[in-house]
């Protein structure tokens, strides 16, 4: 097994460098609105209408990455350290999470064209599968590197990995049915799953007698062992 | 009532996510600014005297993003946790925000053409309210939930809310008035409650007996209850 | 005298955001980069070669805009704290270097047209002096509303001050020539000006007895006074 | 010898402005992967299918700039403050890593091209080599100047360096190959460099006695002298 030990270090700047590359991914997709420019044979209501797709899809871009920040922001709380193979994880996540606003317009312009609504709608589902994986395999291998705060229950993080696993499942279940199957329906499963994740995260339960000693510590704060 | 409390944190990272998407925001607008190319039949002069409005546009934007970054690194100072619910509103806000540049060139462009004006004043003035609305409205989230720092005088906080309100009150009327009335006016109104926020913020007030130990401490930085 | 008491906050988020920006200042020109497409009628070799000026543009951006940081990064150091003024003032100092990259490629290219060469470098030169007179101003500025270390030797602040208004004159002079004299000594004193930055600024000097515990202790980590 | 002690800072904001602007230089990419537009004459199959050296190139560099990252996110750790000078070489460091993506896409598209792949390759290897050069520079002036943790072992510093300076002389090496003999040779230098890098960095080893307290503690976070 490679030693990683020596790439330990706090989350901090790994929080960070993720939070840059999550906002730069979530306002990029503004490059593609265009205003529109001066044209004396349509008017401006007609022109702005015609951006609606555009919109559309920046709108479910923004959703989508909003989601994955919102959860990302939630995880720093439990993480304690990170080391070479969870930042080349982190990277491979983040690098999947800035292209899903790419194929969101395509599949939104193709919804009424039965001849590549089901390639429209396949390449969306994989896409939007690819974080959710991503991010599922980065919880398992750090859990199994210890990197996660030692004072959490142990429920708690079996409970945690489970549900990221089977949200992992679904989406790939929703992808193949849009590929082989009736894209509605595989579309609608890997939309509904984004949506679940605008609920709250679980609450945190710590060992007994380990619980953070105020409401806004976290774990890279206070010593790996004892209260 | 959906339970929040297991995703509460400082609000250090989320204040250095909406840094980021703010910072990505107010500098976006640069790549609308082409500089000339080499044009053998024009001018270099006629050619930056051309960029006249997309300069205008760039400027006042920058004024707008400006504007809400500076409240927001005020605001910092006085929220003292953040929950999911919280991260959610606080990505609208700023998915709104960034939107704002979009606009204001067409709507300066159309200064002067009678057909197209309502239009693009009225898109550019309710595109304008939109994040003073969820600002006011991740206001009022955060004092319901408790994320305010527990030492600030309430009459403080009321009176904020007050003028959080108010201003989103006016937007409302200004953009109104830009669709249905003299759409002058409701630009005028827009752009002025704009100006106001160029000054600086209202003093906080604590509770006395509780002010801050230092003119640079902050809410986060000190425990919930007690001195 | 405006109140701005209320809006003082440490100057760790300002940093941030500043670098932020100039983060994003400095590599948006990359979007300008276009890599050579598939031509069957150019060799690849020709078509690297006609990316002469785009290349030197990027690299002259570059060094401007890395110089600014440098500086930002060292001034970050002096300050202790930051209010709703100086923020405005370091938003108008950011988005004056975020355009410096807009008129150095039309400067490139222009260089050998005599009719077109003076518009094109006294709009880079005005375009250079905007964030060396905006950096001064908000160096007085906070100077005046006490934002420095208190601790600072009031002859080293003197000095600074001294540095960057000669600095600033000189750009102004500069940027004169080049629209009213010989573009290229107008051009010559502002580089000049830009290249003495890549020299380390001055070492602080501060009150006896009041200098920092440690070499890497900053200014907002130490109380206000005493030592 | 010039003095740069009056710059010298802990590495914290060093550290944030290169993970902006490596976060930045990792997804500006992206701009350039234009989703397939509205096209009755090709199946939008067709018109994905086609995307695919532009994927591959977004991939490849990808992995480059999140390798420098990672390593880059390490080093942070041995480092204990930065100067002016240091500051200067990670700007062109930083510069350099920036530019990579642009000529991968004109590599891949030439690949079956004979006339034009030697240039291909050769560019896009020195491409690759300047970073690694620059890094290694960076790394021994900052070794000169006592920037780094003085409680690491003499032999971690001049294993690292030695290693550094190997991997810098391996890609011009392998750029040189790729200039004058076989462009497939040289660019499987380079590649294997850069892939050697994802396995993690050496465990830092400290002077005995003076290992960090905790395994998360920093360079920047203890004093310079004693345990």
């Amino acid at each position: 097994m490679i030693n990683t030990r020596g790439s330990e270090r706090k989350t901090d700047r790994l929080e960070a460098f993720s939070d840059a590359v999550l906002a730069i991914a979530i306002t990029l997709p503004l490059v593609d609105l265009k205003a529109p420019g001066m044209n004396p044979t349509t008017s401006l209501a007609t022109q702005y209408a015609a951006l609606g797709p555009a919109y559309l899809s920046y709108g479910a871009s923004f959703i989508v990455i909003g989601v994955y920040w919102a959860y990302s922001h939630f995880s720093g709380k439990l993480w304690r350290k990170t080391d070479h193979g969870f930042n080349l994880l982190t990277l491979l996540f983040l690098g999947a999470v800035s292209v899903t606003p790419f194929p969101s317009r395509p599949f939104i312009e193709h919804v009424g064209d039965p001849v590549n609504i089901r390639t429209a709608a396949s390449v969306y589902a994989w896409m939007l599968s690819a974080p959710a994986v991503l991010w599922t395999v980065r919880w398992f291998y750090g859990v199994h590197r210890g990197l996660l705060d030692p004072h959490l229950d142990p429920r708690f993080i079996r409970g945690t990995g489970l549900k990221y696993a089977a949200t992992a499942m679904a989406c790939i279940v929703g992808a193949s049915i849009a590929t082989a199957g009736d894209w509605r329906l595989g579309i609608a499963i890997v939309g509904l799953v984004t949506c679940v994740y605008l609920l709250p995260p679980m609450t945190p339960r710590y060992r007994a007698g380990e619980e953070p000693a105020d409401d806004t510590q976290e774990a890279d704060e206070r010593p790996a062992s004892g209260g």
